[in-house]
């Protein structure tokens, strides 16, 4: 009895170091955040003991894309909120929240797991290249977190928003060059220019690698930037080695 | 350079050896695949060195849910194969394909993930409960695998859809009175009532466990029927048994 008295009391305080939110941009590669990316990220958190709460723009994503033929979609509209909360099941702080009634002081470190979302919805990238311009509440999270010295957990694309607003972080987003590797390729190089030419260093990582950088709390892992066919696992492991950094950087 | 040889010979008799296929019936616990458990479910199988594809009606689901306000959202339809190819990265093979268009003798098991689309999209059961009839595919599928002795992998909700063409099969769809556990309850606990009724046998099982019936090759696991709030490592723990339990009978 005691001894379980113990455990929960240690549960309790190791789970109250941990309050980490995740930003959703919608649901689906092409389109939002990759389901796989959102995924693997709630349930390193649910497995290592971390508290989690959703959060996405209650405002129209950019564009629908047809997972099946790649292509727009014409004439749908899809709310990014109403979309993201497919990752989410459970009631109240569970839920999918409203991304601009955020209080950052709440929490102890943010995700963004990766999709096209990030350069869709999440920022102009898709139209505007390294001169995008970020979505108002993501920019005032990056830039409260990083004042205040916070954690910041990134996937596949998501480098890009913090590169964008924080100068001279380190990060990945895989392979500099697109090489045919053992069980996949990497088709998104062009991205890792951009993040450089916004002032960033680049780290080249394998997908179940982590990138981090200790000054700035910064932890980035290459995921979906690397296509493969059967190979899910390294992208797991990838995100699984961004967690456990992240939530080490958040212990109060 | 021997060592290596040989090692890629015993991972090729292995994959030839797992030739799994999974059914979607789109994208999202409220009207179609759960996210998590179709993503546990290709993790697993990736992590254990499987082959598989993938596979969804072309067809449209029975309705759309707004996942905030859980509510139907007026004025919407989508295409299961078009919205479960969300779940699917690459290209050819990889893609999401039509079940119309399945040959069941090129594969040795089959997975379906739970969500709502299993009762509201496979089967009438959201409609007409132990009464339902099951999508032409899905019955074609699970009388030729149970006729093969091939191996069925069933999670949260799926059982409905063997229990009702297999007489007397043995599943698992978690507790049989909504108790609150620890870090959960069980809301569904009216459709073990219903695949008794069918004429299954059910077996309580906890949300990390597997209930294995190896007369007739079927394999289920509670997954969401356990409604949680951060303890989602638990499900994915049942979802990794009953593939591997899956793997393991489709050894030839």
């Amino acid at each position: 009895m005691l001894v379980w008295t113990l455990l929960c009391f240690v549960n309790h305080i190791w789970s109250v170091n941990h309050n980490v939110f995740q930003v959703f941009s919608g649901c689906g590669w092409w389109d939002g955040t990759d389901v796989h990316e959102g995924v693997y990220t709630m349930y390193h958190l649910s497995r290592n003991g971390a508290r989690f709460q959703m959060f996405a723009p209650n405002q129209q994503q950019m564009h629908v894309v047809d997972h099946v033929r790649k292509q727009q979609a014409s004439g749908e509209n899809r709310n990014m909120m109403v979309e993201s909360a497919r990752f989410s099941h459970g009631q109240g702080m569970m839920q999918m929240q409203d991304l601009s009634k955020l209080d950052v002081n709440s929490f102890d470190a943010v995700i963004f797991p990766g999709g096209q979302g990030i350069i869709k919805n999440l920022s102009s990238f898709a139209k505007d290249g390294k001169d995008c311009k970020l979505h108002n509440d993501v920019e005032r999270v990056l830039k409260e977190f990083h004042r205040s010295s916070k954690p910041i957990g990134l996937a596949s694309m998501a480098p890009v928003l913090a590169c964008r607003v924080l100068p001279g972080i380190e990060v990945t987003m895989g392979y500099e060059r697109d090489e045919n590797t053992r069980w996949g390729n990497w088709p998104h190089t062009n991205m890792v220019q951009a993040v450089k030419s916004m002032g960033a260093r680049h780290s080249g990582c394998e997908p179940f690698e982590a990138c981090v950088d200790e000054k700035n709390k910064v932890v980035s892992t290459p995921s979906f930037m690397w296509e493969t066919e059967y190979h899910y696992h390294y992208i797991f492991d990838g995100i699984g080695n961004m967690v456990k950094h992240v939530m080490r950087m958040s212990t109060k």
